[in-house]
């Protein structure tokens, strides 16, 4: 296992060489696909997916066109979430957004075109390409169902807008879980990985982001179920994850490692 | 080669394949997604896409899925199109757009599903899914930067929107012909062509969208370059499109004829 600065540099020089060149016709397109995905990130999910592919026994490199795809769906998400017509947000990691810098035109069309070039980058994985674009394609459904379902909102007591408890769970796994799912089931068929494998990805990608979902219901103190029950879901979504980790054959140190930096975070 | 009937009726049996059931959750943009592809239209690019198919020698089933994927991307572009930052548009097809019946979230949302299941369907391909998808991938991409510059647009003397002469090459290629040639790229590919056929594909759809444009622009009485030069670019082009087709080994019959129906029209 490398440092994390290495991983990373293998994800950023990678969507640098996918993305288009600023200079590139149309400009405003360019800059603005570039301002979205930034730099300086996490790069959570590709660097699940670089960490899943070493877990079934292959190399980092084999999954860094998935990684870096995974990161443009991903930021094409939030780009989208950012609209007027949906948060609103002008403001997106301490910079303008998309839209509130190149407006909103283009703001749908840099999502949309960020989209397209996911998928064209996911095809240019060394191995199991159809499973690999299937994986991202049902992903990038779901979390688009995710995001329908939680606009359905309601006024709590106390005049806050909540999810109803019912559809807390399928927002959870689409909004967060599917992308890590798909980072994790990626890397794994980059790598080479059996469907034993690969499956055993999937359930700790599953239980990652549901664990992360509830950790982050109370850090806020705000959640549906209240406190205990969404401690006890915490710890039972943690175990899962971990234990999906033991049926691998490569070294997960990786995973683990992102496991825990997300579970265990203060913040 | 069989009817026109037949052919459609494999698109629209796949599309229908592929689309989630109306009730599924989210029943919203289930919905919203149906509405968008909708039934009945002439699905002029996944008939490419078949046909181009039949014209390497294989047969139109092999593409039948890069074929309702084509359509899926290129419904997709027509529901962001008709949002109210775009064109904003509450009629398309003579019923209402997806945004003016759903809402613009939903516009956004559905639109965005749309992409990713387009390549979900183009990944099911027999043979040669990673040039598929990146065929697809590529004039997705396309698309978009054809749909950024369309919107820089001039005033001319009577007071009209008009493109900038030198702008209307680009937009012409990417707006309208980048998707002729993923479908019939695609369709080639997924039909087990060589390299030459599917680039002798790629020129006949490439000329076929070009013609298709200036056509229009003589219908409209309206084109950048005055009537002359219209119709001397639009002869061009079609003569291209159509010694593109003598290199191909299969039956072309059903390629030049949607050639003709779609050169040849006279609304």
């Amino acid at each position: 296992m490398r440092t994390r600065e290495e991983y990373l540099s293998i994800v950023e020089s990678t969507l640098d060489e996918v993305l288009p060149k600023e200079d590139e016709r149309p400009a405003a397109l360019s800059a603005a696909m570039r301002w979205a995905v930034g730099t300086g990130g996490k790069r959570i999910r590709p660097m699940i997916c670089l960490a899943a592919a070493e877990a079934v026994g292959g190399r980092a490199e084999d999954a860094r066109y998935p990684a870096a795809a995974v990161e443009l769906l991903h930021n094409y998400t939030l780009v989208h979430d950012d609209l007027p017509a949906m948060d609103g947000d002008e403001i997106r990691r301490g910079k303008a957004s998309v839209w509130a810098r190149f407006g909103e035109a283009n703001g749908i069309l840099a999502g949309d075109a960020l989209q397209a070039l996911a998928f064209a980058t996911a095809a240019r994985a060394p191995r199991n390409v159809p499973g690999i674009v299937a994986a991202l394609g049902r992903r990038g459904v779901g979390v688009v169902a995710g995001q329908v379902e939680d606009l359905v909102r309601e006024t709590s007591a106390n005049g806050a807008k909540v999810l109803p408890a019912d559809t807390v769970d399928f927002v959870y796994e689409h909004k967060t879980a599917d992308l890590f799912m798909a980072a994790a089931t990626m890397g794994g068929l980059a790598g080479g990985g059996d469907a034993e494998s690969v499956e055993a990805l999937r359930r700790f990608a599953l239980n990652l982001g549901l664990a992360f979902q509830y950790e982050d219901d109370l850090l806020d103190g705000d959640s549906p179920w209240g406190r205990g029950e969404t401690e006890r879901r915490a710890a039972d979504s943690t175990n899962a994850a971990v234990s999906a980790l033991a049926e691998l054959k490569g070294g997960a140190e990786f995973l683990r490692e992102i496991a825990r930096s997300l579970i265990g975070r203060k913040t």
